[in-house]
């Protein structure tokens, strides 16, 4: 095994959830060599904040993060207030389940909006008013820059330099979720992990498939793409990074219509032979 | 209209390949209000170059770009002789018909391979070997950064910090195609802008579609995406540019099928209205 300096290997439900609910996941992972768990806020709504809690404590499952927060440029669409609440909620629900960190994806541009400077001021003002709350309820907030692709729709903080640069401002509290599939092709990767240092909150893990059929459904199991990953590994360990890797896999084509128990086995057989 | 500071449209001859071949669109340019044109060489090939040199002449178009020399980091598989060969004659029938710069697609990763960071060290070091004779032949070279989803099947230059970067390093007679398409969510565009000056060789325009149904063939018409093309605009012409805006659009499912009037009446139309 590659990855041995690593707390273990973390299942974000999102690569399972066309087939199970947190009911059926949680307690699969053990015995599939997963000793970490990132559940979506919709699927703990489903089973229900303290059940999940009392699973997740059940399996003795480290929680890797919860996802997710953020979407804070949905404030002119839905109301700054609600956003802020929405993400109150997460706060609370992440402490709640004890996450290492709320994930951030922090939305893209508003609708009809071609103002990307807009939408990015507009992340960091509303992180400014989240974070000291995160701060009192001891929740880790962990922006998350998504692929470039993505910075339309879905999140605006597509760098890890920009994630960086918000740590900078914004202070304690604040930190990265580092996903291989985003940031894998970024020139500045690597001094931007060195700058990031022990800000690296989670490492999520997947791979980048060639040719990639779909922007948002077609991510790869690890070693079936072309991202280096034992090297952004050793990168992110170096800053002292000694959590989980977590998978995540949106693949409603393939790994999606699997066997979970199959995609289970097939993630840990990964995490020990490419990672 | 907004971007009368530039010289005019140019059609990149992709935005209608799959109605017409160049002996249809060489002549429809001009009653379209199109001024330049910016043609791809397996089209040059299928006309003939002294005929494509011919027509293109007598309908007094400026030839705003070759498209497309590069692909280096295919010496691997194709052998680098080949692959420099080609960007020879590339080179060569650039000349010929009075380009203002071949664009270079330089390749994404080698066949099987994950070394990004290789790939670049190959592209650099075969651009150092053309350059010298590109220079002689008088044509610029234009490194097209392309969006970071291309990274690994086409070009692993992806910002216009790291096509600055190349430049500083390799000097004279090397520049930059700038399509907004690839660029736009770089929050470091702006400045890289600023970096790159006379160093812009080409502007081509088009529009990132929300959403965005293919990673390659679903770009859109200008004015119909999320794109802020006049601050691109402003900000390139501020640099001194004064070339045309080049309208680039590949759209199987859309544009690509409708008759090709009508594509060119809408592409003047929009670079009056929203360039």
């Amino acid at each position: 095994m590659t990855g041995e300096a690593l707390a273990g290997l973390s299942l974000n439900t999102a690569t399972v959830r066309a087939q199970w609910g947190l009911e059926e996941m949680i307690p699969a992972c053990r015995p599939a060599g997963i000793t970490g768990i990132s559940p979506w806020r919709d699927q703990v709504a489903a089973t229900g904040l303290e059940e999940t809690a009392r699973m997740i404590e059940g399996e003795g499952l480290a929680v890797t993060g919860l996802c997710r927060g953020g979407m804070f440029t949905r404030a002119e669409a839905d109301g700054t207030q609600a956003v802020l609440d929405d993400n109150r909620r997460a706060i609370e629900e992440a402490a709640r389940i004890g996450a290492a960190c709320l994930v951030l994806v922090v939305g893209g541009l508003a609708p009809g909006s071609r103002d990307i400077d807009g939408a990015r001021a507009q992340v960091r003002d509303m992180l400014g008013v989240l974070l000291p709350e995160a701060r009192k309820a001891g929740v880790p907030l962990a922006i998350e820059p998504l692929h470039p692709m993505y910075a339309a729709d879905r999140a605006c903080v597509n760098t890890m330099a920009h994630a960086n640069d918000l740590c900078d401002e914004l202070g304690e509290g604040l930190g990265i979720a580092l996903d291989v599939y985003h940031v894998w092709w970024d020139p500045a990767l690597s001094d931007e992990i060195v700058r990031a240092g022990r800000r690296i909150l989670a490492f999520h893990i997947c791979d980048w498939l060639v040719p990639t059929r779909d922007l948002l459904m077609d991510r790869g199991m690890m070693g079936d793409g072309v991202i280096d990953i034992p090297r952004i590994r050793k990168e992110v360990q170096a800053t002292g990074y000694s959590g989980h890797a977590e998978v995540e896999i949106f693949s409603s084509e393939d790994w999606w219509k699997r066997p979970p128990e199959e995609v289970l086995a097939t993630c840990r057989e990964r995490y020990d032979s490419v990672v």
